[in-house]
């Protein structure tokens, strides 16, 4: 049986929030329905947050709405508190992501908390749950915080400790939120987490590209027995704590790594990079990845050829 | 001890030649004592080739004579043919780099000639060789064709047969031309051509970023034991058959990647970037990598924080 990974596209969210000028909800809607076209089957919709901290997402409900309007998506959608995850459940979210960062410094500037505060969210978060609700655990700075550097491996694992307790069920996402990390150390933090958490039925793994190594860790998470990716149309994103530079690696470089390697993605590549055309053209949107210049470098050629 | 890589920085030849304006001779030689400065120790330096074909590369023999004045600088220089063998070796030549394809259409598109009639050219080249002259054989299309698409591990496997034969003694690049290979196909034919060649004493990987896998690619080879690693400066070298899009995989990328695995490379990733910096601006280059703009813009960020 041929071998398959889950690609979680977190362009309208993680991509979206770093754009400044509003992207017209129907445009997200219409973004939304063409990556659900392309074979996405799970996608991080948006977050529910302060609409005056981030004016992007105000329209959270509208977006929940469409995405569960569309068959077999499974519509994640991030809160960074428990107020903001009752929304999310009043607005019919049938699958929460909660992020906290491993870093003090990264999570008080992200959510304006402590770790340990936030672990706090979590269980209140966890304890109100309807039944039947997914559950995903996006832990950020995992390996590296842009204000901390490289962060120990011990330490990622204890606050593990912690939120795995609180919820052994969720599927946890270890995020490269800088793009700094290098494979060895995304090989080495796996494999310590499955060998201390066997309980936990799901791992993800949040690349960045911004140093060029988005893929070349997908790869290391992948010989590592990770099987969910996130990533982000047209590498939509950007890096907040480097302005100028790519964020969110490329939903269209892994689909293209995976399909040439014979690991089944369900996605459409030409379907998939014509939606990251559109999305490269969203104004004031930071964009990376390479699949899309060379797939539409090699149109190009081809049509002047023919 | 620590593990160590060799990087071959072959900007000044693959970089260079895809850059149309003329670039001064000067500069060409200002680079490469930069690039010997931030402490690489192998250039692929020039190209002896047809001045009409090549007009960047009609400086060779200028070039190869400054590379030859940095002290213990390994400095290869390609050659497509006996002929131009000849000519590099009469400007005191000291590492030959021979390439071939092994597709006929690439070879004939590249070189003008199939594959069949280069390994002759190889075999006088072999036999003309002075006493302790380094020799490279660089075998491009070893993986994927721009004409022929994928090519047959068989196909590859049996030219090298041809090839090992005639010199035994070479290292052998397996190049990524298209940028197209993925990492399993690239952790498969290295693991056949070890077991294959067993008296081949070095094998090297030229990697492309065309698709977003140079760093993945490359560190699939890393782990299946290559040791030695084409890349450019700047990620300089566009991809002739896509127009736009990039080519080399990036020096800097590279360095950054095995930096932070703790591989030593021997070079400073500062110096690095200030060169890459410089050889961004020349005028028609097409150029490529993620580190040199994320350090810059992590830097022009700490400079409007100070």
């Amino acid at each position: 049986m041929a071998q398959s990974v889950e690609i979680v596209e977190v362009g309208p969210r993680d991509g979206f929030q770093s754009v400044k000028p509003f992207i017209p909800t129907a445009t997200k809607i219409s973004i939304l329905e063409k990556l659900f076209a392309a074979g996405l089957r799970r996608v991080e919709a948006t977050s529910f947050v302060s609409p005056q901290a981030l004016p992007q997402l105000a329209d959270a409900a509208e977006i929940l709405a469409a995405a569960l309007g569309l068959p077999a998506l499974d519509a994640q959608v991030l809160v960074p508190t428990a107020r903001h995850a009752a929304r999310a459940i009043n607005a019919r979210a049938q699958h929460i992501a909660f992020v906290v960062s491993v870093s003090d410094s990264h999570n008080r500037s992200n959510v304006r908390r402590t770790p340990a505060e936030s672990v706090a969210e979590y269980a209140t978060i966890v304890a109100a749950l309807p039944v039947g609700t997914k559950l995903r655990l996006n832990l950020a700075t995992a390996f590296d915080c842009p204000f901390e550097g490289k962060i120990d491996e011990a330490a990622t694992l204890a606050l593990l400790d912690q939120l795995v307790a609180i919820a052994p069920q969720a599927e946890i996402a270890l995020c490269d939120t800088t793009g700094r990390v290098t494979p060895d150390h995304v090989t080495s933090l796996f494999a310590k987490s499955f060998a201390r958490f066997p309980q936990v039925p799901g791992w993800a793994f949040h690349a960045h590209d911004t140093y060029g190594l988005g893929t070349a860790n997908t790869l290391a998470a992948w010989h590592a027995g990770v099987r969910v990716f996130d990533a982000a149309i047209a590498g939509l994103g950007g890096c907040p704590f480097a302005p100028g530079a790519t964020g969110n690696v490329a939903t269209e470089d892994l689909v293209w790594m995976f399909n040439g390697m014979n690991v089944e993605t369900g996605i459409d590549i030409d379907a998939l990079v014509d939606v990251a055309q559109q999305v490269a053209t969203l104004p004031g949107g930071q964009i990376g990845g390479r699949v899309r210049d060379a797939l539409a470098a090699k149109s190009r050629r081809e049509k002047a050829l023919a």
